[in-house]
Parts: C-alpha cells; structure tokens; sequence
C-alpha cells in the first residue's frame, strides 16, 4: 500500500518508507466499498481526507428517487474533495460512489494537520493540489465566461503568449478536435472562426505555429 | 498598520500584537504605487505573498498597447493571488495594477511557510481561503455548464436541498434580479422559467417558500 501511496499527489516526494512511518503516527481508517455502494452523501460534513487506494470512485449528484449524474471519476490511487476539508462551509456537495470495488483510506482533518506539520513536503503538496484545482477551474470558467467562438479563440492565444510577452508567435499544440473539447465549442465552429481570423489577418498560421502581429485585436474580440 | 492586518483573513483571529511579532521574525517588503502604476505583470513568477494595505488595486488582461479588461478589484486590506504561491505553474496570468494611491506588502513564499509552521491558525487560514475560492468558483462553472435556464434553475434549488435532504422546500432570499445575475440569465428569461416551471408542477411557489415535491424532475432538467 505505501508503494501505491507514494505515487498519489499529497505524498509526493516521499518514500514509501517515509510515508509509513509518518502514518504509524496517526489514526485512520480503511474501508472496503462493494460496487455501486454509496461513501459518502451530498450534505455530509466532510472533515476526513479520502484518499482511494483500491479501485475507483465517482462523485455524482443525485436524487431521492434515484436518478444521477456523474460529475467526477477518481481512479487509485488518488485523493479527492481535498477543498472541503478547509472550507468555511464543508457540507460535500455530491455524492460518492464506488464504481467498482473499492478501498478508500479516510484521515481525518486533525491527523493531516499533524502529518503536515511533521513533514513540510506533505504542506506544499496540499497547498499545490488545491492551487493548481483552483486555476485550472478559474481559467475554465473564464472561457465559459466568454459567449462568442472568436472570443474563446483569443482568449487561448493570449493566455498562451502571456509567459512570454517578447513573442509574437505561439505553438498549437492540440489538434482542432482537442481545441474544441478545451475551448467547448464545436469542431466545424472552431475551424469556421480561425479561418474568419486568418482571412481578416487577426492571425497568420504556419502549420503549428500561430503569428498574432496584433494583440490589441484579440483583445478585442473578448467580450 | 498590524490593527488593519488582523482584519485580513491570513491573519484571522491573530491580535494585532501577535501579527507584528510574527512579522518581526522575518523579512517582508512594503511599497507604495500612484493610481494606475503597475504592481505586477502577466508572466511574472508569482512567488511573493501580496498584501493591499492601503488604497485598492485590480487585476486586468491587457495588451501590449495598452487596451486592458479589468477582472477582479481588490481594496485594502485585503491578499490576492493566493493561488499562484503555491500552484505548479506560478507565473501570474494578469496584470497587478494600482486603482489608486496604494500600498502593498510583499511576503516570499518561504518566509510564509515560516509563518504558518510557527502559526497553526495563518496555515488553517490559507488553507480555507484556497479552498473556499476554488468552491465558489467550481459552484459558478458548475451553472455556466448548464446550457439552459430551466438546468441552472434546478441546479440552484437541488443545491440548496443538498444540505437537507428530509425537506421538500427552500427558501428563496436573493431577488429576481440578484438570481438572475447570479445564474448568468435575464430577468425576463428568469421570470418566464420559474412561471414555466410552476405551470408544470415541478415548483409551488408561496411568497419566499419555493416546493419541491420531485427532486427527480429538477434533475432531469440538468442538461
């Protein structure tokens, strides 16, 4: 099990020894899941780390009756809901499943304070995995946040330039189906606009590699 | 200036004299901007906790012309850019900008480590600042997912059920026009979907008193 540990993203940089004996120092519990069995529900106070050592999870939102949509899947090993566990208001806002069988390693909040304060690494890692959660959602939800095709598009370029403000070219590196998965439009619109930027000199493409001669006109386009 | 810090949420429930006690055992810079100079630039490496003590400043995405989009304002006193300390890729993505006459003070990520392993209470603090951002932020894509007004409607009732699954109603605080806004729709598309709704038996609606008497039907609209 601290072999599997070792490679999950709150022990990173540890090894499986380290991680054994920090966990000899704790309590926590590890419980066996049948497939489909629920583990925790919507509205539970969440105040231990789940981390799944075997198998794989689901958070979903579901009904009363019985109806349900997955929103997540969480294959071992794997921690997840990590942001409840600080939260000012720490009620799970799904539910969480077994989608086979499953073990789940529960520690609660207290204990991992105590882990983190005997070990520095277990901090950062924490503090990177909630970090890193929270931009890649801010980021989505900025694209989301743009109504028009055109917009998205500029808003990517320019996030893209933004490392390296001296250039004036970028490396696209998906292919137009993943683009459009990412900037969540569909294939025929994405190639309709670029083709649009192309014709009205907004960008010129090489290939990979995307000019913009003018930022102030992607700029412009979001709105 | 230490009275003004312990009403940030970093310094939450520290006194004003353990906050300069704290600061004295290590380094931290303090400088003053005129209204519109610039704090910090989209690319730069992120790796200093910032601090508005005075005035107010705001994020924007600019252009090498000088064109910008103000995303966020922050006035004093008040952190920002919490995230990016800690994230994998801690380059920032906006620009950091006076609004005003400012004052900002500068922690690096180490020295703050230093801080929140001799103050429980400073790591507890930024755990539930990071965490509760990356939630409200997940809850807000969570609705611009949902394409259609009726979906983000049912998603905001079977939220607020969340916590109590026994009840069939939720009380409505915000107004027409506040729910509105926060669902991302017109007022008018709003009223017309709730009256929608209503007419279909899926909502009964008594002054503030909205009921559910199928949750299932709420979570078939959630497409």
């Amino acid at each position: 099990m601290f072999d599997q540990l070792s490679e999950t993203r709150i022990f990173r940089g540890l090894l499986p020894s380290e991680i054994r004996s920090l966990l000899n120092g704790i309590h926590y519990q590890l419980r066996s899941y049948d497939k489909d069995e629920m583990i925790a529900y919507a509205g539970d106070v969440c105040d231990h780390l789940m981390l799944v050592t075997r198998g794989a999870v689901k958070g979903e939102i579901s009904s009363m009756e019985g109806g349900s949509i997955v929103v997540s899947e969480i294959p071992a090993p794997n921690t997840f809901a990590e942001a409840y566990l600080f939260a000012s208001k720490n009620n799970l806002r799904i539910n969480i499943r077994a989608m086979m069988e499953a073990e789940v390693m529960f520690i609660h909040r207290d204990y991992l304070n105590q882990l983190m304060e005997k070990d520095n690494r277990i901090l950062k890692n924490y503090m990177r995995i909630i970090s890193n959660r929270f931009l890649i959602v801010t980021n989505k939800l900025n694209f989301m946040m743009i109504k028009t095709v055109k917009g998205r598009i500029a808003y990517y370029f320019l996030n893209m330039l933004t490392c390296h403000p001296e250039q004036d070219t970028v490396i696209l590196k998906p292919t137009h189906h993943e683009l459009a998965v990412f900037l969540g439009v569909t294939r025929p619109a994405l190639t309709k606009n670029l083709n649009e930027l192309k014709k009205e000199g907004i960008i010129a493409v090489d290939g990979k590699t995307v000019r913009i001669p003018n930022r102030e006109r992607l700029v412009a386009l979001i709105r």
